[in-house]
């Protein structure tokens, strides 16, 4: 067994959503020293937080930070119901969100490019060359920066950009293991890894005690996927799973 | 003259400095309608904050917002002579340091591609598909993210990253009036377009009072650059300019 000072350092951004938990027990099983790294950014779901660090935790993170950016409406950012009163569409029978169905009003405003970044220079404070985020780009709910060539694009800028790239440290890899898996092969990843899925939280829209509403895009998309995964989620939804 | 109303939104990266107050000139000289945006990011030259503020108004922004995103050590991040207890250099007779001699200790891991993707995210918001930022490549620190190559592997991405740009809404445009000129010449070009740059800050490591020391890399680069323009430098130097 390789002891945490001979292993690589790698970060790992985790929402304490079901992937980004998946993501860091495939970092940690590849036998990365994974530094975990959560948003504060003023999201309505913000049970996530709470769920990242016991999800940080149950998985072994060697730490986990939490980085506070306000991308709300009141800071000039936001325009998303992710962040502002805009209401999180809910479908009882619709089907998942296809990617062509255009953008859906969940998407924060580059998103995935600010937190990358920012996990990009934390990276290379720790000299961690692996940066590893939960993206996937088949069962998703269409965002842009959540595609093979959105991540291809960071993955270049971030040997431009950095000292450490520059002066041939080393060259940054981001790492997306789950971008091609279907959320029910992503379950499946994760169950056989020992992700205990009960610490996680994907809802949009929970209710006061966190409890996961099942009928936003999140929990349908995760419904389904435990449904293709021939599993049970095991949190609480209204009206029972 | 075009009303504000009117006039094509526009990002424009604001440190407070001699760079992007010349900048903000030329976006505003350009037509734009201005929303300057700066960073408070635990620099220790916090004077630049104010200098950013005092410019913005000056030069006519139409709004001004300041991002609070903690970089320092304390947050993970840092390893930089520009947040960190690590003394910043300062050479009272020696060259403007040539790009080619290595990355300075005053560089802070992956900041413009952190503060590039905070303003992509609010030029999204504003339907602005224009950002643009003071770098140059030829009078400047060394820093890997001040080069052409970095600029155009930014708006690459930000044209994959974003929502607006892949549903045909527009394209970004990352501008970098500077990035070809000497600091002579950013200097002519300010005074030609009416900057008072006794408004900006620029030095690493001012006194209690916010005076420029002269002898950081900051301070030398702006005195050269003053000297190279054959003006004079309305800031006030110890010993006198």
């Amino acid at each position: 067994m390789t002891s945490a000072a001979t292993k690589s350092p790698a970060v790992v951004l985790l929402s304490g959503g079901l992937d980004s938990a998946t993501t860091l027990a495939a970092a940690v099983a590849e036998g990365y020293r994974c530094h975990a790294l959560t948003f504060d950014y003023g999201q309505r779901h913000r049970f996530e937080l709470a769920a990242a660090a016991r999800v940080a935790k149950a998985l072994g993170a060697a730490d986990h930070r939490v980085v506070r950016l306000d991308l709300t409406a009141a800071a000039g950012f936001g325009g998303s119901a992710l962040t502002d009163a805009i209401e999180v569409p809910k479908a009882e029978y619709a089907q998942v969100q296809p990617a062509a169905a255009g953008i859906p009003v969940t998407y924060v405003p580059a998103r995935n490019t600010i937190f990358l970044s920012i996990a990009l220079g934390y990276a290379e404070k720790l000299a961690a060359f692996d940066i590893f985020l939960g993206v996937n780009a088949v069962d998703y709910s269409g965002y842009p920066d959540c595609r093979p060539a959105f991540i291809e694009a960071f993955e270049r800028l971030a040997n431009l950009a950095t000292a450490a790239a520059v002066t041939g440290k080393g060259q940054f890899h981001i790492r997306a293991p789950l971008i091609h898996l279907t959320k029910g092969q992503i379950i499946q990843k994760g169950l056989a890894l020992g992700v205990d899925y009960g610490l996680t939280h994907s809802c949009y829209d929970p209710d006061m005690k966190g409890r996961p509403c099942g009928r936003c895009d999140s929990c349908r998309i995760r419904r389904a996927g435990f449904e293709a995964a021939g599993a049970v989620d095991p949190l609480p939804y209204p009206g029972g799973t």
